[in-house]
């Protein structure tokens, strides 16, 4: 269709073609043509809310595949339930978009939404629809169910528990270096097509540990998905919870392409362990569960690591995170992880 | 505390200083240091999700009060919800700012939130926090609460019934033009002080109809909340319940400023019945529910006026609006309502 502005479609056709189609199946949503949308949780659940927003420039690049970015926009959301033990609900959605965003690019985000949405179990509810001047905001507001008191939050973790995580660490950080033609040659030349390949896919569809919830439920004693850097997570909860995480570093799971990287360019091991965007659950149970988790791991093809252990921390100071590495020499990075209005 | 870079806040800080005391009274909000949060809804009762963004320059004024802007951010949704019949309940919020935001303007939007929280009874629940270069956009998603199967929706309106609109509807409109600067001065003048604190009061500070919420749910057969213009979203109820409101203009309840203002300037009444930003209910009820719709109403201290009736439509259209005058002569006005991205 040609994108002239006589064909142009109003804020309602435009909700209407590409939007309603993500409410199939959710009779809820009202088709999108109320001002709200209704929700029955089945007794005996717990509603479980996450909010997170994507802007162009900061959490995307400006050029990126629209599908790319209204489906990682979707899995990150979908990262915080899984990490919670919940299961996908449904969602809101708002759009920030500049007046002169083409129709092409709306359809092929709301078709992102869409893959992601059949990949995880998830369908819009209702949202907004709002012009900006500036870059596009992105926000998603998602819900998700558990049996009432079986959500797993950052402050579980006791002394004694093992320290784990879900899949590989630091290939998105890897993948952005990448997008942004920041990864020295050496190292690109080192890759071959499939590890490009597969850094970019790990950078742009993030895999939510969704189907890992149920066993979360009821193996992990705390539980948050690794959205800012591992570092910086484990601080999250580490302090949350009041204890020390000690974490060998050799111990923490890098991807086959991950490992070849650091073996052509050591200094990059910092990096991935702090870099974010990794969507992997790090979790602690205590050891006794060990062989529950590794089951419930298998049963759907998820690595998951022993990766470390929890302390108690000294009453004086807050819980912290201590990385070491083989030789038990404690690791300091120079940032643990990204943060937006840094001091 | 003054405003240099070395002594700004970090993400964090700002998140526990400014957002962490709406979360008071609110164990589920985690103390915002989760990544999700946790609603219990009580057996019999379906949520009602909504979510409205504002962004600055479109929705408010960069210069507005940001105390204001927080107010009204929160009354916006909560007018949503009080349009179908549900209780407030919790709210996520994101805030995308600019870097350069100063942490007095965070400080006195978070303060707004809190004013309305405690007119209207809403409790944060969580949300995020990122950076835009653009302008600033703020989005709140808001969960409400109505005995399952109560909640009122736009597709209800039966011919027979009867329209019915609360509170007084123009005034923001008129408040907009004077925060403008674009009122003619003949009408500003003809405003005496009270007048222009008034209108301008009615467009910062909307006033969600959260208590009339209970008889909406009982008395209303149709309810939505007017933010686009009277015509506008009468047209959406219109073309969702597929019949035709009869609206009378000289019906359509107006506050004694407005009413000055249109003896003053005649040509404006077209524009109040259009402007948006009202924020009040428009409803429709069988005509032997009146009595009980004005006793409700009268309790509370809104005026509710019925402003027109419901006639079936023709079943070869879609439901329209008819707006007439005093003489029954059909009035048409040059835009119903606001539209992000009109065609």
């Amino acid at each position: 269709m040609p994108d002239t502005d006589a064909s142009r479609l109003n804020e309602f056709q435009r909700i209407e073609r590409f939007f309603k189609p993500l409410t199939l199946g959710n009779p809820g949503a009202l088709g999108l043509a109320d001002d709200a949308a209704l929700v029955d949780p089945p007794a005996g659940f717990q509603i479980v809310v996450t909010t997170d927003a994507m802007v162009a420039g900061v959490h995307f690049l400006v050029h990126d595949d629209p599908a790319d970015i209204g489906y990682k926009l979707l899995a990150v959301n979908l990262s915080d339930l899984a990490a919670k033990g919940a299961e996908p609900l449904a969602y809101s959605l708002v759009t920030a978009l500049d007046q002169a965003t083409k129709e092409g690019w709306i359809e092929r985000f709301a078709a992102g939404l869409g893959e992601a949405q059949r990949a995880f179990g998830m369908r819009l509810l209702g949202g907004d629809s709002v012009a900006t001047s500036g870059p596009a905001c992105l926000t998603i507001s998602a819900l998700g169910l558990t049996p009432t008191g079986t959500a797993r939050l950052r402050s579980g973790a006791r002394p004694g528990d093992c320290l784990f995580v879900t899949g590989s660490i630091g290939d998105a950080l890897l993948g952005l270096r990448l997008a942004q033609g920041q990864m020295p040659s050496n190292l690109v030349h080192a890759l071959d097509p499939a590890d490009r390949s597969f850094l970019l896919a790990r950078l742009r569809r993030p895999c939510p540990r969704t189907a890992f919830a149920p066993a979360l439920r009821t193996l992990a004693t705390a539980a948050l998905d690794i959205s800012d850097g591992l570092a910086a997570d484990l601080g999250h909860m580490a302090r949350a919870s009041g204890v020390d995480l000690h974490v060998r570093a050799a111990a923490v799971p890098l991807s086959a392409t991950a490992r070849k990287s650091v073996a052509c360019q050591p200094e990059l091991l910092p990096l991935l362990l702090t870099g974010g965007d990794d969507y992997e659950v790090a979790f602690t149970a205590p050891p006794s569960r060990a062989l529950a988790i590794d089951e419930a791991a298998s049963a759907i093809g998820l690595p998951v690591a022993c990766i470390g252990e929890v302390r108690a921390c000294p009453p004086q100071r807050s819980g912290q995170v201590i990385f070491c590495d083989e030789e038990g020499q404690r690791l300091v990075f120079a940032r643990s992880g990204y943060q937006h209005f840094s001091a």
